[in-house]
């Protein structure tokens, strides 16, 4: 039947290469676009790209940005000793709406993963270095994820930092705000119990 | 943060608008984007303009398609006698894909819903009564869905077409294939057994 529709056949097929969506929600969101007014699915063509033209990332911290560097990079506010290690621009907006730092970020854009062949020299880590050449930066925070993976960047980061004499922090383990312990795992109640402050 | 990536927060807010996909998923798709090449987020895009400028409703039965009448409706070989009236063009595709239907179609593209203002002068019934008149119909096979709404606009359809003197059908329930008694509603097992054939 949707062969003698190649556009609209076209669209499911461009749909389904997105993550999360299968031929059926395609199929549904064609469906719903061809409902929308020309001018609907006009902007949303418009925007897709317009932001492949306007964004690339920053050229000293690799967060995304529509000019060289990006808005915090270009903030002459924030404090240059402390810089903050994260995997994704994602963890560095994360961070951000927590209002908890004030310093400069450096995005690696992934993580350490030998099984999917993901070696150092695919992430930003020489370029990490590069910066501390220049940049007068006392203390750096490693913010990978809190997997498996993450936890082994981490890891290797902060022998090569420790090697050039950086202090080296990672955010703290605990019990998240508003949570019941009932449903936090065992792993995380043990580290948060090992960790225990004195009130 | 998105706020000084005026390109990046418009793509989120396009994608957002589409059906079933919130805030947190439009900003993952948005980073997947802009991690694909130039050329394969130009295609999404192309396919969605030209989809919209390809596309409308057949004159004659309101499928979706790419001329001025649909290939069913160009299809010389299908049987003029029976018009099979659904729901949407989704439910078109989904009788076409079971090859168990060679007559023709008609697209409500809708069901009576007085609750949500749709009455029959928004859904394509008058038009249905126009061809009614000018081709040779023995048969209407009713097939808007089974759900409430959809029983009550084949009520109301079976009513206006017996009036006008044509045998009007709806597709048979039971139990589909492959499926165990146990999990099917209580209600499709009474009519399954109601409407019990000999062997």
């Amino acid at each position: 039947m949707l062969g003698s529709l190649p556009s609209f056949a076209r669209l499911v097929a461009e749909l389904s290469k997105l993550p999360g969506i299968g031929g059926k929600t395609a199929t549904r969101l064609a469906f719903h676009l061809l409902r929308r007014s020309d001018a609907d699915v006009e902007a949303l063509a418009t925007a897709l790209v317009e932001m492949k033209r306007n964004l690339s990332f920053c050229r000293r911290c690799f967060n995304i940005s529509e000019g060289e560097f990006c808005r915090i990079c270009s903030d002459m506010g924030r404090d240059d000793s402390c810089l903050c290690v994260v995997q994704e621009p994602q963890d560095l907006i994360a961070i951000e709406r927590s209002h908890g730092y004030r310093g400069r970020y450096h995005v690696l854009h992934g993580v350490l993963s030998p099984l999917n062949g993901v070696g150092p020299e695919d992430l930003k880590i020489a370029q990490l270095f590069e910066r501390l050449k220049t940049e007068e930066v006392a203390e750096v925070l490693l913010a990978t994820s809190f997997t498996i993976e993450g936890e082994a960047t981490a890891l290797y980061l902060s022998r090569l930092l420790k090697e050039v004499g950086i202090k080296v922090t990672r955010p703290a383990h605990g019990i998240p705000l508003g949570s019941d312990l009932e449903y936090i795992d065992s792993a995380t109640v043990q580290l948060a119990i090992d960790s225990r402050r004195e009130l």
